[in-house]
């Protein structure tokens, strides 16, 4: 045993010594079975009073990680959990791990790992900045709320009535004419996605998307033994949707307006006949719209403005724009596939924060809203411009990239296939985070989605700078 | 056609013959591929200007629920969603159905609608009475939460670290010692059962319930594909669960502190017996202690206070002794089961409100909380004694009752087998709603679960009344 706890650490010796026992039976390094040394020994090596190491191991075995056996000494045991958590992996997850390429998903679990860490730079986060979010003027908010005892209590299945009535209103904008009944309330637009993969759909059924896609990188279909079909722009769209769905159950999930990864936006054109050749073959269509008001020139028309046969799922939320926080997004259909939704959702967690519900819905309908997402607009205009003049200058000769028209994200192409998982690594060494390409399309070694919206811009210079020093 | 639109409502014509045309559409009374008469005809029948009829069909045709077949007229649409709605059951679903008693289903769904109405009696719901929330006080707080950029962007996986820090601070008081790191922040404790159920366990795992039980009125093991298995409380609990179990994965889950719906609480002995053998068996336990901050005297030690070997998961949540709609409950466990809880809850829906989670912190941190359920505790007390006196009044001839150690409920039982659907739907007719005993135990046709939390004194007075007149 090398290690010793550190006396001058913030943390307590109990804390330090806990946290070590912990990790290495965590990580299957002290197996089940283990035999640990007598305290008095424990102490020794560790440098520690003898009643330190009793109130560690106590807090161990309450916890269910360690076992006393009388005579024999303290073991590393055998309870129920470590049992449970080493056979059972759960459905949703054998699903996801048998449809997702293996680098691609632990690309993933390590850059959720890293963004825990506040000195990384992090050149690929899908998330405003702090200094971008309306803090104050939130908080501020928060007394103009005034609360009436119904909508603090278990809501209605759809959600907030208010919100739903300031919500139609505001889509109208958007040119989405629709009434609070064909309205469902989330906890985000990913739990929309989650709620339509597990209400409206069989295992098995194909879930169209485009190539490279945001579902590559989360799992709401995978989870439930859906099977992901990858569409190219310029495919011959009707042909490929024909071919692909056979005769099961399938729908077209498309984020038309500033695509993530991409940045790019659907022409209107390419929306009408998508929507065209989705109604002629039955394919509903979920549109993901939750970066159109980050558009820096006016947004082409929503599809579910065009949609005349209710074929299109609409799916909105404040998080690319408010706060993700908030944990507010909204869905749009017929009212009996909103019924369906609101049923499952109530099975599932009774319904979302009502006060994230009222923040929103005054937010909406004083105005606040609209006049914070012009200015945001602005602030990431300016941000594109910032990275856009450092590529400019430094990565013209290796690589290519379209100016952003809104949003967050550059879809930076490099022209040789170096976004590999040891670039990845090794700038990962360098206290750099990106977004590799392949974790939207396992088969792309050329791309990064670079954003603009997280990092500083002292630190999208630097973190450009190694990354262009890597390469 | 007998049906006008009613000139003297407080609904437009077009709310009101839109209403009309889906109820119908959706009941399947007219099936797909129904022809309308033509509009000039239409706006005879009902009595409207042609015009009104033009914006209906047009709302109802953008809804996707009619469509127009050019020179041949106006037709209940076969779309896409319909044929979804139709063919598809989600999986859950049919998980339910088969698991689930028909008459229990079909009594929730009724309940869940009927409580939407104002003017029902709401004789069992599980909620505070409006006037038992702190509504002002929650508005008055809102002035003392101070928000910081961090916390209201995406959440880490486990939750507000905040948070996690005060309930360690404030579990204590429950006897349970945890660090923060072994608390997951959920969106009330239905979700947590809904993570432990798919995150877990595999389908066919065996959930050991107590009879009459929660889980047969809500079903997040059930839509999961779980086998459930009741235990009687004087059961000879050994043999019960090592016969049940076989070697499949379990699980027991149990309310042992003012149970729903039996109001009733596992003694200290009980409890003891109930982990030895959990232990011995290798049995998990759930301990869903939402209730018991609500005892009027006092409480029996948690069963996670007692637990030796990390086998206790236990569930709390603010829904019954703050409000509903925030949507805050935990989940303590060992730290490992935390971490799989913590990943699927990110998958689900990106973490739970960051408002709520620091209303709920300030609530906590600030001794409101405390001082709050102190009074509430009053409150219930002397609703349970009004309605005993009612109870002892009019009753004691046709049935039994415990006095009420806390909480919302009483558990009537009828001396006569009383307590079917027909009277359900008899007490519907006259506006009083009931939780017959047959949505916790489908065999059950002896009890209703009484609450004396939700309807105002008058309500219960009246609601009873009804209820003896028609037994
Ligand atoms: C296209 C797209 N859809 C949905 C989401 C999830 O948003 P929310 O925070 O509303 O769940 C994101 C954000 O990562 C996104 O980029
Ligand atoms: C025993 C029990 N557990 C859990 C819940 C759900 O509580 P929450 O609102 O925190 O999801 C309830 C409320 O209906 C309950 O009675």
């Amino acid at each position: 045993m090398q290690w010793k706890p550190d006396r001058h650490s913030h943390l307590s010796l109990h804390i330090q010594i806990v946290d070590w026992m912990k990790t290495h039976i965590e990580r299957g390094e002290w197996t089940v079975g283990t035999k640990l040394p007598p305290q008095r020994k424990l102490a020794e090596l560790l440098g520690v009073n003898r009643s330190t190491i009793i109130d560690v191991l106590d807090e161990l075995k309450a916890d269910g990680l360690l076992e006393m056996k009388r005579g024999a000494g303290t073991f590393v045991s055998n309870n129920s959990w470590n049992v449970l958590l080493n056979k059972s992996q759960p459905d949703w997850h054998k699903h996801i791990q048998a449809s997702i390429h293996k680098p691609n998903y632990h690309t993933i679990q390590l850059i959720n790992e890293y963004e825990q860490d506040s000195c990384i730079i992090r050149l690929g986060t899908g998330e405003l900045s702090p200094d971008l979010l309306p803090t104050k003027l939130l908080e501020q908010s928060l007394q103009s709320i005034s609360l009436n005892a119904r909508d603090i209590g278990y809501s209605e299945p759809k959600g907030s009535k208010r919100l739903r009535i300031i919500l139609s209103d505001y889509l109208q904008k958007r040119g989405i004419h629709t009434s609070p009944e064909s309205i469902l309330i989330v906890s985000g637009a990913l739990q929309a996605l989650q709620l339509i993969s597990v209400g409206l759909l069989e295992q098995q059924s194909i879930i169209f998307q485009e190539h490279p896609s945001y579902l590559n990188s989360v799992h709401p279909f995978q989870s439930a033994g859906m099977q992901m079909v990858s569409v190219k722009r310029n495919e011959r769209l009707a042909e490929t949707l024909k071919a692909g769905s056979g005769k099961k159950q399938s729908l077209f999930y498309t984020i038309p307006t500033l695509h993530n990864p991409t940045g790019s936006s659907l022409t209107p054109e390419e929306r009408k006949r998508l929507l065209e050749i989705c109604a002629e073959l039955q394919i509903p269509i979920i549109e993901d719209d939750v970066y159109h008001e980050l558009l820096f020139e006016e947004s082409p028309p929503a599809m579910k403005s065009l949609d005349q046969t209710g074929q299109v799922l609409y799916v909105g939320s404040v998080s690319k724009t408010l706060s993700p926080g908030l944990r507010i997004g909204w869905v749009v259909a017929p009212e009996p596939v909103i019924n369906r939704l609101a049923d499952i959702k109530m099975q599932t967690d009774y319904g979302s924060s009502a006060f994230s519900q009222e923040i929103v819905a005054h937010w909406l309908s004083s105005g606040l809203y609209e006049e914070h997402v012009a200015s945001l607009r602005q602030q990431l205009k300016g941000r594109s411009l910032f990275v856009e003049s450092i590529l400019n200058e430094n990565f013209r000769r290796i690589a290519t990239w379209e100016k952003s028209m809104g949003g967050f994200y550059i879809w930076l192409r490099f022209n040789e296939p170096v976004v590999n998982k040891a670039l990845f690594l090794k700038l990962i060494k360098q206290k750099v985070l990106i977004n590799p390409g392949y974790i939207y399309d396992p088969s792309d070694l050329h791309h990064i989605r670079l954003s603009y919206a997280y990092a500083t811009l002292e630190e999208l210079k630097e973190g450009l700078y190694i990354l262009l020093n890597n390469i």
